[in-house]
């Protein structure tokens, strides 16, 4: 099981996971800059994922900051690259988490704790993440495991979209860390994944994690899941997202709300599998999350090839929001919330 | 307007739909066969194109034969070719209507009808059916205009998938014959346009023929539809269909059902444009429609790039079926049809 990242002493590298599966070559990242830009260019791409890259980033711009100098003399450096990492990508909330606990940290150095505490400091808050994500992860797998194991189905055909796989996440995957559990638990029959306009997660990044643990899986275009659903080859629908709202709204890569209405059309279980990192407690509903637009020639042109002619005009918003009462249950690492999830996720979050 | 096909004493020349809108390249015909190829690999697709091709087949069928021969010396080629054409796509029902109405012409013959007769009249028919194709769309167009004008919208946003355009027919088109009828008339918005994978006659044909009219239109994946729908941007869905059963369900291109369901959960009208040539009053049900599997080949790879790991399973349906209680209106060159589908259509075939 592959990670998508490694960190070492103010170095990151990270999987290119725009080569996926062809070729396996990895990014050095030496300073905030790189870190961001390859957040923006979907180097490294998954809200998860997302958050830990965010976190190294901070901890290598400390590193590379001069090791004599004290926290004041760094503070607005810092400030500034928070803000630089908030400007990559706007939708998934685990980068916003991670920047909010990399600040919460700094707020107890005084003016003068030396580089050396704040490089250390920083480091190991990343290093938390990006281990607490991966534990997170298999505990999601087993959670999801037992509901979902629940259904009166041997072995299930489950439906995925996009990739909520190892790759976006520290490791193991949050969606697909539930299909590897019921994998595990000889619980599965079939994963259907939907190859995923426009980026391609689907076949590049699914597939290719699926194709090394050899998980059996067919490969549809995503307009087919209706198809198979309708023709009873689908059982269940587990998905991952990006940021999931106070009342239990998610958003997800674009046409996870075409699925979820179609699983409700053919009754069946939708289910978003998410760590608590993906939540938003400052949102009281998914009207309010932004949607990024991405660059329309991801649509009309692939690999440089045009697909369209000339001049067309193509909207591409990057995330849909799947609205609370489509979704049967949100599969966390506390357990699986249920409806009504107001409730729920407040009883989390007041803890 | 452009038409996909050009015929001439015993030459059938086709618009290689395969590299719009990059190539604007006619294929040249000189047999059944090269007609045949042409149907499998989708140089011409769209159910009226392919039927009219299909005639145009046969008569260059009988014009290749020996004129100095007699209908008894040709009857058998012309079965095998009859048989050869069947075997090239199985879902749009018009080339079995196509072949079924030669076939009904070539019943009057006597086994001395000279060689001369049979061709002029097989190519007379062909002829027939391409321009009745023609006046059909322009009909379909007038039909809808109609009917979906009666909505309260000045100007409206129409969302379809694939190809129901000029390339699909003999010109002018069924879904896109509405969409162009509307834009005379000044009460269309914006067209959106799903892409449709795999073969992308969205993004290629579509927009294409969109672009070349200046009627605007907005690219978008498939998969996004139903975001569209949910944020109020689409006020009617209209497609086009492959073959519709007796009780109106209505098979068409891969994703066309997706749209179906969505467009139900948000209330949208959901329209069919099609002529009589597309009902098939020999099946009761959708679920007798044969869906045709093509290469997985088509999602795995584009221009010969790989798009997913080696050895990868890919399931490729090139149609699917919807089911007549998502329809709102079947509009055809005899009006549009309403619920129950079942009376209006046998009306029709019992006329």
């Amino acid at each position: 099981m592959i990670s998508p990242m490694k960190y070492e002493r103010g170095v990151l590298r990270l999987l290119d996971q725009r080569t996926l599966p062809h070729e396996i070559s990895w990014i050095t990242c030496q300073d905030l800059e790189d870190v961001a830009v390859a957040i923006e260019n979907m180097t490294v791409r998954g809200a998860p994922a997302i958050g830990c890259a965010a976190a190294y980033g901070l901890a290598i711009d400390a590193f590379r900051f001069n090791s004599k100098k004290i926290w004041i003399e760094y503070k607005n450096v810092f400030f500034d690259s928070c803000k630089r990492l908030s400007n990559t990508r706007p939708t998934a909330v685990n980068l916003f988490f991670t920047i909010e606990a990399v600040k919460k940290l700094t707020s107890k150095f005084c003016d003068n704790t030396s580089m050396e505490i704040v490089k250390r400091d920083i480091e190991r808050v990343a290093q938390d993440i990006f281990e607490s994500d991966l534990n997170t992860c298999k505990t999601i797998g087993q959670n999801g495991l037992k509901t979902i194991g629940h259904l009166p189905i041997e072995r299930l055909s489950v439906l995925t979209h996009c990739n909520a796989g190892s790759l976006a996440t520290a490791g193991y995957g949050t969606a697909l860390g539930v299909i590897r559990s019921l994998h595990s638990a000889h619980r599965l029959r079939m994963v259907f994944a939907d190859e995923t306009r426009p980026f391609l997660q689907g076949s590049r990044l699914t597939a290719f994690e699926l194709s090394e643990e050899k998980i059996p899986f067919t490969l549809i275009v995503d307009s087919a899941a209706a198809h198979f659903m309708k023709n009873k080859m689908i059982d269940v629908v587990v998905v991952g997202a990006d940021r999931i709202a106070c009342n239990g709204d998610a958003a997800n890569k674009i046409g996870t709300y075409s699925v979820a209405v179609n699983a409700k059309h053919h009754q069946i279980p939708f289910y978003i599998a998410a760590p608590l990192s993906t939540f938003d407690p400052s949102i009281e509903t998914g009207a309010q999350i932004k949607i990024e637009d991405r660059s329309p020639s991801e649509i009309t042109h692939f690999n440089g090839i045009k697909l369209a002619p000339l001049g067309v005009i193509a909207q591409n918003p990057s995330f849909d929001v799947t609205p609370n009462e489509l979704i049967s249950g949100i599969i966390t690492e506390k357990g699986v919330l249920t409806k009504p999830f107001s409730r729920e996720i407040k009883r989390l979050f007041n803890q």
